[in-house]
């Protein structure tokens, strides 16, 4: 291994004179020039994190999200290694499988290797002393204190969803959640959602499942059951009119399961009961989507959050929420606009 | 900032005293206690990047793929970080994009940053001499030197493919496989699938798009123009008996698409025409799998991988190349075994 020391005897000047060049530190034409030949010839390897170490930081950011089993956090992935590695950062991947002691290990992890900073969709409970003085960027969650935090504007997603529902001819409306039990950006689609409705004078329910659930939801099939008894609890015939026509999930997932359950009851998609999911992610089939969605700007998130993080680490802060405009994607789920009759 | 000097001050010893505290060395009872007083008191914060630098090595294992659009690719990294994690190392990701010059640029940077190793799924050209000397296990591509590569056994994927086709009465099967442009495991997809027809007296055709092709396949609508009329030539009125009716499809993704162009064209799936992918991701869809495939055992693709890779750092070899068992998942485009008539 050829360290800076037989740089600096091969090419005759000091370790500091060979630090210098490296660094871009004053050092003299000819100096660097020889310094240059010696790095060339003995082909040595400037060791970026003994380099980082020496100026108190890496070029490496530890990025926490809990699984990349919801595609939402793979793409949302791919979007942040992309953004990073163009201000010439990498990914340092933790994977906390909403494991709250995870979540806690990683940030010591990152204070103890002096990285960059952090940005994180992290959903458990952490003690903000121990992000304080890091370079912290929350995805989707909002800490109450001035940690930034980015996400998808999600009370204009909720409001988005009833109103292309409502447009649509549905009048019986549905807001079908999973919830974090920590205080998350997520809940503000509920808030959209109702307010669309109350404006517009719409029967509107709501439920919300634990976050427990929704992880059961992605990795067995066993809690379906209990998305089914609440579904049957909603659409009867005993409910007459106010049967459920319309219905809002917190995620795609969750909409194609919620198709298929409607689907075994009998009922048609979107004949009888509408759908629109969110994130509008659609992956394998990116033709035709399979469900109706409220889609998630994930590029100008990782943009953002990336942004926001710069701003943090070059000026010590950044602002406090951003919120991103969503879009409504046109699936199946949902029918065209121009068949309803007014 | 809290440093070691500061611990051994406090302390009342000697650096190297708390050095050796710190990494397991001998040291009188008294003193370690003194010393762990001090680290606690003064929250001091072992600086494990500084700590693999003295040892020449890191927790760190580069993982290069090329994206984690497509789904195979976000649900390996996550199966990796878990292997990597439980064996106490950390991933640093890096996103290739299928771009030569960054893998390159990658495998550059794992060596200067002395990490443990790289874990990859590589399909540009790569010189060898750059991961000579270099802890390096190939996913899915087989370099000609003594790299140790992992895959699902591909010539058995191919092999399930062809039989499952035939057992559910297909006779004139259809290869239809994207395929990189340097030697890849995949391509035994290939030679499994075509040998079964050749011993089963089957008619067996077979169409390779570039990698290109698929990028853009992922990316675009434009290039299912090309899908479509490869489909259109195999399946028309004026083939008769040899019209194609079982394909068998290089991913899940691809399936969806071909699927979706022969119900364009008034063909039924799988009453007409069967179809088998490949990878076995069912992501939005985990109770009825959208299509039937081959799937892949990513967590023993991970396991293994991450086993090659401590085999590689602590005794400098592994198996050259590792085959493992893929299974049938019969999922909505090929008809049960129990309608066909004998």
């Amino acid at each position: 291994m050829v360290t800076i020391k037989d740089v600096a005897r091969d090419a005759g000047v000091s370790v500091g004179t060979v630090s210098n060049v490296l660094n871009g530190g004053r050092v003299s034409e000819a100096r660097r020039k020889l310094v240059e030949a010696s790095i060339e010839k003995l082909g040595y390897q400037v060791n970026t994190l003994a380099k980082g170490m020496r100026m108190q930081k890496t070029d490496y950011v530890v990025v926490i999200l809990p699984n990349l089993i919801n595609p939402y956090f793979a793409l949302l992935l791919d979007a942040l290694e992309s953004e990073l590695s163009a201000v010439g950062k990498q990914v340092l991947l933790c994977l906390s499988g909403d494991n709250a002691e995870r979540e806690v290990a990683f940030m010591d992890m990152a204070k103890q290797n002096k990285v960059d900073g952090i940005i994180g969709v992290t959903y458990s409970k952490v003690e903000e002393e121990r992000i304080e003085n890091m370079a912290f960027v929350s995805i989707d969650r909002h800490y109450k204190s001035h940690i930034p935090c980015v996400a998808g504007d999600n009370w204009q997603g909720g409001w988005l969803a009833a109103e292309n529902l409502h447009k649509r001819g549905s009048t019986n409306l549905l807001c079908f959640m999973t919830m974090s039990s920590v205080d998350s950006e997520v809940r503000k689609r509920r808030v959209g959602f109702t307010e669309y409705c109350m404006e517009h004078d719409l029967s509107c329910n709501s439920v919300e499942m634990s976050e427990k659930q929704i992880v059961s939801v992605y990795e067995s099939y066993g809690s379906r059951k209990l998305i089914h008894n609440m579904l049957r609890a909603y659409i009867s015939p005993s409910m007459g009119e106010h049967s459920i026509d319309g219905i809002f999930t917190s995620s795609d997932h969750l909409a194609t399961i919620v198709r298929e359950e409607l689907e075994e009851m009998g009922k048609r998609v979107p004949e009888d009961i509408q759908i629109i999911g969110y994130d509008g992610l659609q992956f394998l089939n990116q033709g035709k989507p399979i469900v109706s969605s409220i889609a998630q700007p994930l590029h100008e998130i990782a943009k953002q959050a990336v942004k926001s993080l710069t701003d943090m680490i070059e000026n010590g802060k950044a602002e406090d929420v951003t919120n991103i405009p969503v879009t409504f994607h046109e699936g199946s789920t949902t029918k065209p606009l121009e068949t309803i009759s007014e």
